[in-house]
């Protein structure tokens, strides 16, 4: 794509626009996924500071360890910011407040700044207060494009084959751990970057939201969680969840409880209009399952944004009274955790757009015994 | 092991007079290797806030998300501290803010806290100022027991094996990607968790000291740079560099260049004495790089200390008078970078004791054409 059609000049003004609003001066931000929105590109961190300076006037800067500079080469940041770089022994922080409007007294720092980084430059800014950028950045970034969109469905119909198939490895006799590897080798081989979490709750380990894979060997007629995903080539997040049962006939209360949380899914899926606050779709969703007598064992909230993080703004939870706008993108997952038994949970992501709610992963919800 | 003998309670019971001595009231870790060394067990940790809250008087309380709290389960943590649990919808930081004394003023945050954890906390707490915990930690973790040592010479001797087995991977007519994944699982089956860092820098891609892989393939008569590590089985770090030229005879001025990057590593090991500060083995190994006339192609400090982390205090970089003590373990990497030409490093891990400095790693420095 030429240059001129590139966002992020745009993307860096409208950032401006809104830590003005918000009263500090300046944002600065670590490598990470604000700056990769920002810039189309971060590159993994150390300890030593890399960290882009947007003064709400004047032009941007980003700083980065002379030995890093390379991972910069070629990137749209070259035409996009001026780039410094800074040698181990000098004062990296002093070279920040070098690049401040002078008399800068509010600082919004990125919310995933390392505490370290943050309170070093507060404390080389004499005078100086720390704000967060989070909400800022977030104005930003929590209403996705369509090129957007299309990047979180593309990734959202990868994991989808990836469940299809779940068939091909979640039998009886093998360990979660023998099934996760299989399982994240199929997110890598549909497009994805890498495979950020694969988990495999068994039984009585489906019952804990993020237990992860274990030596558990999977049992006949075993209840099993698949929530799994990655950032996709283009670096968007899928994440999907389906719960199976291993073999035999369906277990009459795991039916009998499935059909609670597909239903509370789908009340989830259809509260999450334009207009409507995010917590009216945990509401929604929490309203099924504490009907059918299990309010207690749902012990999550209902859902989190996704785009260039796995887990960003909005979020689907009491007391956020944020209204949905077109091009949010969230997931939608209710579960009920039973300890010591089993865990159910169906996840999908869905975009709020003008139409109403549309999933971006459309694998079959319905119970299957594999 | 007997609960008895594990040195948590002990360590935590010395961070406390650390955090003491610096002016602050309560230290506030987030998880990562601060907690696993104060706890013996650490889990990742998303955006929901988990944290250890240890007050200088009075007890430790570890708080976590309710959907977490299994994975604190069978740990030495659960004899250590209180474990409280949050659930979605909650006020975490409140929460954090009703465990702290009366009149708090001063928190110290870990380092690695993010920026919105810390100043979320600050803002629920009116009146507090936030300092870094950072330092305090140090004083604990900078100096290895001899248990810890034993740990990173295992680790040490594990990533030997795996640079002593190169030749099996690094072949012409390969791309650094291939081999890169070679080793990874070479690193891998020698005891580590997982392969953290591979970097091939062949040809001119080992002139940027922190490439990883490319698809470059590799050429007869390269020379390249393999700098690999990982946490082994017991989370303390391995990190090893050495240089190879493939096939052919040693080119001249590559083998003239490998000799100062030797001789400049073993003066810096050798500097590398109880009392001597930090910087003067830096100075010592970039004396000798400068003499040579290459001083402007050694780009990186010396050194780095490693532990729990692969970079951790203390530093060998110009700057940090901090003198050596037993126990205190780091990396002495010189290296000259000829940038469009190629790089040569050569690492090892030393560890600062009352007879000298030990090194770790003890796999051929010589040059090696594989």
């Amino acid at each position: 794509m030429p240059t001129d059609a590139l966002p992020y000049a745009d993307r860096l003004d409208r950032l401006r626009t809104h830590v003005r609003e918000r009263g500090a001066e300046v944002a600065v931000l670590t490598p990470g996924p604000d700056v990769e929105y920002l810039l189309g590109h971060s590159v993994a961190s150390h300890e030593r500071l890399s960290c882009l300076v947007v003064p709400i006037a004047g032009s941007a800067t980003l700083l980065v360890p002379q030995l890093e500079r390379l991972g910069w080469a070629g990137t749209a940041a070259e035409d996009t910011v001026r780039i410094d770089t800074w040698l181990d022994g000098q004062d990296a922080y002093a070279l920040v407040a070098a690049l401040l409007p002078a008399g800068t007294a509010r600082i919004a720092v990125g919310d995933h700044m390392p505490a370290g980084h943050a309170l070093h430059l507060r404390d080389a800014v004499p005078g100086s207060e720390l704000s967060l950028a989070g909400e800022a950045v977030a104005a930003l970034r929590v209403q996705k494009s369509d090129a957007e969109i299309e990047e979180l469905a593309a990734a959202g119909a990868a994991i989808d084959r990836v469940q299809e198939r779940i068939g091909d490895w979640l039998r009886p006799g093998r360990t979660e751990h023998e099934i996760a590897a299989d399982i994240a080798a199929a997110i890598r081989e549909e497009g994805h970057q890498r495979a950020d979490f694969v988990i495999v709750g068994s039984g009585p380990n489906g019952a804990s939201p993020h237990h992860e894979a274990s030596d558990r060997v999977v049992q006949a007629g075993d209840v099993v969680v698949i929530d799994i995903g990655g950032p996709h080539r283009g670096g968007y997040f899928s994440d999907c969840t389906r719960t199976y049962q291993v073999a035999g006939e369906p277990d009459p209360e795991f039916a009998a409880v499935y059909d609670v949380v597909q239903r509370a899914q789908q009340a989830g899926v259809d509260a999450a209009v334009v207009g409507a606050p995010c917590e009216s779709v945990d509401a929604a969703a929490r309203q099924v399952i504490v009907d059918a007598g299990y309010g207690e064992y749902f012990i999550t909230r209902t859902g989190h944004g996704i785009g260039l993080e796995v887990h960003e703004e909005p979020y689907m939870v009491a007391g956020n009274p944020r209204p949905l706008a077109p091009g949010m993108a969230f997931s939608v997952e209710p579960g009920i955790y039973l300890p010591g038994r089993f865990g159910i949970r169906i996840e999908d992501i869905v975009v709020a757009t003008e139409n109403g709610p549309r999933r971006v992963n459309n694998c079959t919800r319905d119970l299957t015994v594999v």
